[in-house]
């Protein structure tokens, strides 16, 4: 192998067509090229969201559109149900104190997804709830939280729900309207398998209305949604993305890697997703280890792994990296040194990619003294793998 | 030709090499092969910069870059001298107003640049205005601001100093730390030849300390210099560029140009753009127009030229585009309708790129009945370059 395969939970694998797209001579961000090609990838992205609201594209990470959504509806001591079931759950919650914000913590242990009743024990407690968010695939765990359970819950008592749809869009089934989700975000670098440097983002009638609703005027410029829907409307025959500069590259390659999401369909990526997750999660079991996560909740784009006894994190990420060039992941936060995570996200959703990283591990964890028999792994996955069409 | 060319004031034209360094595989924005390339990225940016302080790099517009600087040291209510030479000024007026600040402005007639004992004299009537804005070069006019001479008075009066120098850096001269420059804010779109995506910043340890002496935290995550700083430290041998993800792939494309910007050598640099300027203006000259800016202070990145009579701008475009596959600019804001705009930055600052560009407009504009004589302008601009290696 010439080069490092990245079983991540992202950034993913990008298709070759898709990064010669984005190496293309760079085009303008205005006039009628571009116009065409930002209004053809609005489309595509609608269809992803599976939204008739409005969706930007902002230059940035997804942690820029996490404060997009929060510091236009969330003012000095708005209170916020932020659940924490891992690490980017505790990011709202930064950027939360960070607008000023008073957070109510959803607490959840680690490796277990938000309990809905609790969310709704908690907004009962406190009628002043604004706004609550949520985490649909906490990479950092390997859970999938019930967004659309907590959206029904969000309905009931008048919340604006909020959506970090990061890794799982386009991977893991969700809609955006349905839900009732009133910012949903994501990032080109995950399930929609673009570098990184995209984000992208929903938002609600009801959102724009809670905008016009506040008491002060949002304090910002580059994230703030009411300046770049003005920009959008003013210069919409000529610039019609925002304000500022498009990365239109990378741009033209999200359009691409789209239109091929929604040729594959979306229902087709979902089951895609939900098979091979199985496969991963026969072969860990396969192979004498242990899910972090209990099947129902557990993550369709990445699998969470217990470290077995006797073997360091560290080692094994470095034998699979150095010895297979396989780049797997390992914890983070609380589950540092615990868990080892192998992201299957977008194109990496596959049999020949899961395989070959199945029986990487097979051997890279004999090679650290823990007894896997040869294959086991890949026989477990194959059971389930075998009978796709991958 | 089989493709558009890019005579705009950005985003400029990127060589192949940096195109395909943009191509190659996803890599991810953590462990050792990427703190490799972020380290050996923002040493050369600090060359580029010429500055000993701290650089840091965005995932955003260079808008975002702006507004992370405005952010981190203008509080509400307080005073900030904003030049309005162009578009970019205005840019910065309305950031710091998102930000609660107030602009004392500093008006200047289109076309011209800032005067420094315009900006003095305001100074001297109001002791309470804590920071200055300009914008390098306002591509917007085709105008090079006194950056230095600015800088001199900003010292003076201990002013936070924060220039855009978007369209400046990598081609006009510009020493960040010996011009008493506090925020320096520039983009990969324009000299430094990479496609849009990344907004690079330097931050002097006097603007550090500004910050620790704010009444109020700053409001914000995402672009808060501090949180990034906080993360930056933490996470130093592991994901040493600050908390979100970055674009990786962007920035690998960074590196490559950076390296071959300053293996040409940075004097070298400003004196091609310097001299394919004087090249530009005398061929606007030749074909009988004439300069919108004149020429003591007329950037060399691009030139801005009145319409002739008879002529409509968005006509000249057109045929520019259309028959000639060169794209250059009109007038935007109060100068649209009025000149047009070539851009001359980067790699485009070439002869092989200004000479064919000036052919195209002359025939362009005969067919558009205005009477140029061929290869008046050619021969006027070779005049110039013929002298010059290129």
């Amino acid at each position: 192998m010439n080069r490092k395969i990245l079983m991540i939970p992202g950034p993913t694998e990008v298709s070759e067509d898709v990064r010669d797209e984005i190496a293309k001579p760079v085009i303008p961000h205005y006039g009628s090229e571009w116009i065409a090609i930002y209004r053809e990838t609005i489309g595509l992205l609608k269809e992803v969201f599976r939204t008739a609201g409005d969706v930007f594209v902002l230059v940035g990470s997804s942690s820029a559109a996490m404060e997009a959504s929060i510091m236009s509806v969330v003012e000095p001591g708005d209170k916020v149900l932020v659940e924490l079931s891992g690490m980017f759950g505790v990011r709202f919650k930064e950027i939360v104190e960070a607008q000023l914000g008073k957070v109510v913590p959803l607490i959840v242990k680690p490796g277990n997804c938000v309990d809905p009743e609790d969310a709704r024990d908690l907004l009962e407690q406190d009628q002043k709830i604004k706004a609550m968010t949520v985490v649909h695939n906490e990479t950092s765990t390997g859970v999938t939280n019930p967004v659309r359970e907590l959206g029904e819950i969000a309905e009931e008592h008048k919340l604006l729900y909020i959506v970090d749809a990061v890794s799982s869009l386009g991977g893991i089934e969700l809609r955006t309207d349905d839900w009732n989700i009133d910012f949903c975000i994501t990032g080109s670098q995950k399930c929609l398998e673009t570098p990184p440097g995209l984000a992208m983002m929903s938002v609600s009638d009801r959102a724009w209305k809670a905008m016009e609703n506040r008491r002060e005027p949002i304090r910002g410029w580059y994230l703030n949604l009411q300046n770049i829907r003005r920009y959008c409307n003013m210069w919409a025959d000529w610039h019609p993305h925002g304000p500022a500069t498009m990365a239109t590259s990378l741009f033209r390659g999200l359009r691409l890697a789209l239109r091929k999401i929604l040729d594959e369909g979306l229902e087709n990526r979902f089951e895609r997703h939900r098979r091979v997750a199985m496969g991963m999660r026969a072969a860990v079991r396969g192979m004498g280890l242990e899910p972090f996560v209990r099947d129902e909740i557990a993550s369709n784009t990445l699998t969470s792994v217990k470290i077995p006894q006797g073997v360091k994190a560290a080692d094994l990420l470095k034998v699979m990296e150095d010895e297979h060039g396989i780049i797997i992941a390992g914890g983070v936060g609380p589950t540092a040194g615990e868990i080892f995570r192998v992201g299957h996200m977008g194109g990496t959703s596959s049999a020949s990619y899961v395989i070959p990283t199945v029986s990487s591990l097979e051997k890279s964890l004999r090679k650290l003294g823990y007894p896997v028999q040869l294959d086991s792994g890949v026989k477990a996955a194959e059971s389930i793998l075998g009978q796709t069409q991958l």
